[in-house]
């Protein structure tokens, strides 16, 4: 379960869609695996980040010196507010930039609009020994696509399969896939979306679309029930996480992106060079 | 000079390269500008890494919300071991991830070959609302292609005037530049060196190449002295950064970033919607 020494069961376990699951069923202000308070989740959120920062390390490690093929991707979804970009910033923004190859993916442009939806995709996956992140991803494609009709119903049918197989593609090729969808209420939502309106440095996070996209919420829910039902696999299994409350959600995907990490047995790389040597020659420079 | 309370006089004053500047007249154990000892550095360094974090926001804000067009690029030079890693994971590591672009520039690959030097540089200008940084630049191209004859002379004269010209066209497209040269002492060096030769973790961090390298060090500091002449220009002036301490060298560029940024003035971006309006709207929904 790591080395994290704050987890009473293993949240990847706990979080993980499994069959029969249902959205319906997760209390967005759940903390499963875990009795803590906000102060005691970001005392663990920081102990967690040195564990995360050190096992990065090994990853870029290993790839720098021995040619390590693998990577890591996480797969950020969630509705508006939900606090994707806390985790960029707070759980992934803990480890080394060098390490990270971010993308967000926001509206398609017209050249990406007249290639296959993955085609930007492809562009954007992260480079061997790197942590990649998907803001969004390919599923708003299945998502936003269904909710509103952007692409006809055969099309959006196809994409499931599509997706799977990029996928299983993405894993054969020594990608560790961790999926999140971050889960938040209809009052919380409300209640960020408020905060928004009400502080002059938070209007720039608002958008007047945001509203439009809250009320289509139970279609938005529909379209993730579905997702979740083609598309949790073996390689790539969706993880729903409670987001009413931030340290959680945080500490949760920190939590699955350790243990990704150390699902690698990750080695420091053994030196490609004579060690005796070269500190003879550089003792002689 | 800024928020900052720890500086005593302005460093970006201090560092900058001006008329008559001769690099062997920097002390690499320096630190200009503050009296501190490392345990004071490091506190300092939290406290600017909140200041440089709030303006970042505010630049990356003022271009979601306002088309603010203007940019930040800190282009990092250095010898091996000079620390810009460290300012990578340090300094620019405690902004948001998702308003910074990283672009590593290592040895060219065959279709960059294929192109002018600046082809692959231009492909990496920060977009508008972020900070780039270069980990390394078109700077190694009058550097490293000095040095070890990469290019003809005559090639290698033409690219200062390219080089101040494309930063000339940067400027007047909204990028303030920050350039900065890590300089660290031969003996530093050489315990840096022997660190990684003498850690297990750290021997992915060595290349033996890092040997050759430093025999030609008193060639590469002729390289940049002429550098500092030929492209400290008003628009995009060089600082050079005394490196053996990296308390100092981390705060130094944190405070060049500090700086750049307050010299936009910048403004949380006004609301480009009815807050009141968006408020019902959110309320009844």
């Amino acid at each position: 379960m790591g080395q994290e020494t704050y987890w009473a069961s293993d949240p990847s376990e706990l979080l993980r869609v499994r069959e029969g699951f249902r959205l319906d069923e997760v209390d967005p202000r759940g903390t499963p695996g875990i009795d803590a308070d906000k102060a005691a989740g970001h005392a663990a959120l920081a102990e967690g980040a040195g564990i995360l920062a050190e096992l990065q390390e090994k990853l870029y490690a290993g790839n720098q010196m021995g040619d390590d093929p693998r990577r890591v991707l996480l797969v950020l979804q969630a509705m508006d507010t939900a606090g994707k970009g806390g985790i960029v910033k707070h759980v992934v923004g803990a480890v080394d930039p060098q390490g990270v190859h971010l993308a967000a993916f926001k509206k398609p442009t017209e050249e990406e609009l007249a290639h296959d939806f993955l085609w930007r995709v492809r562009k954007q996956v992260p480079a061997a020994g790197r942590i990649g992140v998907f803001d969004r991803s390919h599923y708003e494609d299945v998502l936003i696509g269904r909710v509103r009709g952007l692409a006809p119903p055969d099309e959006i049918e196809r994409r499931y399969g599509a997706i799977n197989a990029f996928e299983a593609e993405l894993a054969a090729s020594h990608t560790t896939i961790v999926k999140v969808m971050l889960h938040i209420s209809m009052d919380e939502q409300r209640e960020r979306l408020l905060e928004r309106l009400d502080r002059a440095d938070k209007h720039w996070k608002f958008n007047p679309g945001d509203i439009d996209e809250r009320q289509l919420a139970p279609a938005y829910r529909d379209a993730y029930q579905v997702v979740f039902e083609r598309t949790s696999t073996e390689v790539a299994p969706w993880h729903v996480i409670p987001a009413d409350r931030k340290w959680y959600a945080r500490l949760a995907v920190q939590h699955l992106l350790i243990d990704a990490l150390e699902g690698l047995s990750l080695e420091w790389p053994a030196a490609d060079f004579d060690v005796a040597e070269q500190r003879a020659r550089l003792l002689g420079s």
